[in-house]
């Protein structure tokens, strides 16, 4: 370490921590008449707002939440979420937003595994909440949130109804002080293997993450993405890292916020055209179907800006939401990194180039927002060149990652192997700084000694007219170790089989874009795809379920 | 402190400290074709600038600079003091920008005061050097600096002139990473008594207030502010308070820069055109004296945005500059508070306004931008209530103030009393968050028991078309304590007494907004107004004159 002139750190006297209630008050003071919209069931104001988390802070101080203690929240994308998002960490204590999606053996696993001592059961989750109560190692009290009429419900525990208690207190809290380092949150992520991993973020690190994506959000890239008269809604559930952290920067700029509850597609176009939304993100496939629905058709969508993330973003979704209005750019980032990482530019060099060159990056992974720090490693911890071409794993290191999972020291250990954050994905760095990633370690096809991008085929399988929506897994192969095996829905109208994509797939090869081992051999012609609970391709259960058919020799395989 | 789930700070291992150098790379990754301007005599871009910031680091250490010694610069607003904001603390070292518009006297104390080891030095200030060079008890070593072709000076400790020395330097340099703690720049602000004082600011500070800044201009108000866009020339000097530090933030974001060496009135309007300079930052006066300068007669400025501080922005002025299509909003901060504080903002109460009330609220110092609390004290240390009306001593807390002055313990205590940073201005707040700077404590006018605030005097004369200027002190008067005195350089045709002014401010008094007591019953009409170093209303100075003229009865003054 230099020898630098170092000052105490967080000399309180005469610096302050940075604490998630400072995000709180700024959104206040710049908008207090803004509103906060959930569906039909809710509107009011910031100034309401500050004054429900006041109010929610003295009902769980009153229920008995101490510093340091978890509260669990099981609740549809609503303002309850968000203002759980505030209250609970302000009060020192740590929110666990509990992936509803999961089984409820998951479910009952990060729950015990989190160490939850206070939960908020939406009511319609009461069911599968009794199913697992009795195996519930740490509960001690519930709340029940509720979209009807209901003031109780038959939950052991059970402190009261949150609207009844919220109307019950005072509007105001004086909200403590105290190390910037305490966790504040914590949630699990589903790896393709094992139990869910929890990982936790401190406030110090979602203030910093925070400030970054306001500054990211609004200084960077000719499109404002997010301006104080931006209308934001979520379409990435609340439970899974934060809803990417926006609902924080929005709050901290004053944005309306609106909440969609659950993700049903005619649903969110009500929602856009009503509320008149401007700004959201989700993952491609959730865009696809917004897109796609009925009440979309016709719908212009003209200045709406929506980041997609979890998944790439291929050209034919990028064109096709274009084609309705929508300003789209990619954003990459994961459950571990809080999560923003990098997202979309259009450089000086890029914007020079034609409407071609400028979409090819828009799709990118982008660059590395301010203070991360993005690298390219190989097996042996050594760091490779960034040259657009060389392959290797993408490393990290910024503010605001998790430092290891949740009581897993050896996960831990692997997650931060020679001092870099993992992320499990192979990308490749070109010298402007953009990421491109090119496949998830497990998901690349090795094949003759090759490894042949799933995600890059997928990319050029979604050009054909035809396909709808397709995933390209490895499959085991005696002769040449792996083989791609493609699963496509195919549009109406339209089929598909193993010779028809090889002939879509001939051009790519003469043009050297890919290899002729590239091309599937194996395809099977489907009407869904299995997708993980936050809508991304689900390839643990594809493998699977082809080695079932495989074995049954079902008759929607087709093979070259 | 609350006994939250606490994780060891500054986790190296599995974070990374905020330090400057991270703000510098994601300027690069943005843009690096952009460009760095250096009025007609250099200009390079953002890949040159990080390579020149190596090139300097390897020139620096090889000179023998140490973490934690202190860097001076003597310069004009160039390329090369932006190269010094990042290559001094990104070595660890303390970076000193010296103020060149002190006397040599203040210029010597407080270059022994930081005691500054390295020196670089402007070869326009070289006299100056010199004559102060034999009182110097710490300097080691110097550095040249020139817009011209020396290679040499006579210069004590001469290392070589700056420009050879990178040309001999390798483009790379590897920048440790130390505790964000650490020191980063010093400087001294000139209050009206005594010594000038030094403050400090710490790398995590500096990294926490650039972040903010990006957010707030980027993110907020209707107006962007500062996109990747805009084109940046700072109109306050780089030596005061980082230029506001939107250098920093500029580089952030990847922005052309542009630096004008010297603030003459043409050269400005020159760079602005030439360079199609979008976005600034200036104290009124100096805005003032670029609409006035010949070259700008008929400019259409239309699409700039400026940034007003230092001195509250007036009614005429904010006019004056909308007529020539600029935008302009104010903020407020001090060398105290790195500075940014609060910002102009139009919510959306505001917004449904007329045009007259949203100017009103545009010429306020603003609300307080995120994580920056402020509140109103008096002089026993107890808040006093934000409605608009009542005044007392502005005080804040926030991550970015500095945490005292250098080796002046009880001035720091001063500043610091009660745990609240004290500004030592007056103000309101009003309910929406709007602060309200009424004057300098030391500036309010105590008459007959009334407190008069001399910034709303100034600002209610400057409304008449005869003042091109004003100033208004306080006198001391047997009867009534203080009397307001008002300086007036009148616009050309007119003339100005004391009975004229009189007649202007009447309907001020019948409309309610000031009482009679304020009408200044003496006046002096002059050519200039004293102002300090950072082009502010030097009131010290101008009350000596007063108590001077008056002695003497100069024939320029006038009475009721």
């Amino acid at each position: 370490m230099l020898n630098t002139r170092v000052l105490p750190p967080n000399d309180s006297a005469h610096s302050t921590p940075l604490l998630i209630k400072n995000l709180l008050l700024s959104g206040k003071r710049y908008e207090r008449s803004q509103e906060i919209v959930y569906r039909d069931i809710s509107r009011y104001d910031y100034a309401t707002f500050n004054q429900r988390i006041c109010r929610a802070a003295n009902a769980l101080s009153r229920a008995g939440v101490k510093p340091g203690q978890t509260v669990a929240v099981m609740d549809w994308d609503s303002h309850r979420y968000l203002e759980m998002m505030f209250a609970v960490p302000m009060l020192g204590a740590v929110l666990h937003t509990i992936n509803i999606r999961l089984s409820p053996e998951q479910i009952l696993y990060t729950m015990n595994h989190a160490e939850d001592i206070f939960v908020l059961v939406n009511s319609e989750f009461v069911p599968i909440y009794k199913a697992i109560e009795g195996q519930l190692t740490t509960v001690e009290k519930t709340i029940l949130l509720t979209d009807g009429d209901e003031k109780t419900a038959d939950l052991p525990g059970l402190v009261g109804e949150y609207e009844q208690l919220l109307a019950a207190e005072e509007p105001e809290y004086e909200f403590a002080e105290f190390d910037e380092n305490s966790v504040a949150t914590t949630f699990y992520t589903t790896g393709t293997t094992g139990n869910p991993k929890g990982v936790y973020f401190t406030h110090r690190q979602l203030v910093l993450h925070t400030m970054t994506q306001a500054g990211v959000l609004g200084g960077l890239d000719s499109v404002r993405m997010l301006g104080n008269r931006d209308v934001y809604m979520p379409i990435t559930p609340m439970f899974h890292v934060h809803a990417w952290g926006i609902p924080y920067t929005a709050t901290l700029l004053g944005v309306k916020q609106v909440y969609p509850g659950r993700y049903d597609p005619e649903l969110l176009v009500e929602l856009i055209k009503r509320e008149k939304v401007t700004f959201s993100h989700c993952v491609p496939t959730i865009l696809q179907m917004v897109l796609n629905t009925p009440s979309a058709k016709g719908h212009d969508f003209g200045g709406m800006k929506v980041i997609i993330g979890g998944s790439a973003l291929n050209r034919g979704l990028y064109e096709a939401a274009k084609s309705k209005g929508m300003h789209l750019s990619a954003a990459y980032g994961m459950s571990e990194t809080c999560p923003l990482i990098s997202n979309g530019y259009v450089n000086l060099e890029i914007e020079a180039g034609s409407e071609d060159e400028r979409a090819t990056y828009k799709i990118k992974a982008g660059v590395p927002v301010p203070l991360v720090e993005a690298r390219l490693m190989n097996a042996k911890g050594e760091f490779l060149p960034h040259d657009g071409k060389t392959q290797g794993e993408l490393v990290l290191r910024a503010p605001w990652l998790t430092q290891g999972y949740y009581r897993e020291p050896e996960k831990s250990d692997e997650l931060w192997a020679h001092g870099w954050m993992h992320t499990g994905d192979v990308a490749a760095i070109d010298s402007m700084g953009f990421i491109e990633i090119r496949d998830r370690i497990k998901d690349v096809i090795k094949t003759g000694g090759e490894w042949i991008s799933s995600l890059e085929l997928e990319d050029l399988i979604s050009t054909s007219p035809a396909v709808k929506e397709v995933a390209v897994v490895g499959v085991p192969d005696p002769q040449w170790d792996e083989r791609p095996f493609a699963l496509i829905v195919a549009c109406e109208g339209y089929e598909m089989d193993a010779k028809t994509l090889r002939d879509h797939l001939k051009p790519f090869v003469d043009e050297g874009r890919i290899n002729k081992w590239a091309i599937p051999t194996q395809i099977a012609s489907v009407t869904e795809i299995p997708k993980t609970s936050v809508g991304k391709l689900d390839k643990k259960r594809i493998r699977t379920e082809i080695a079932e058919w495989q074995e049954a020799q079902a008759p929607f395989l087709s093979t070259l």
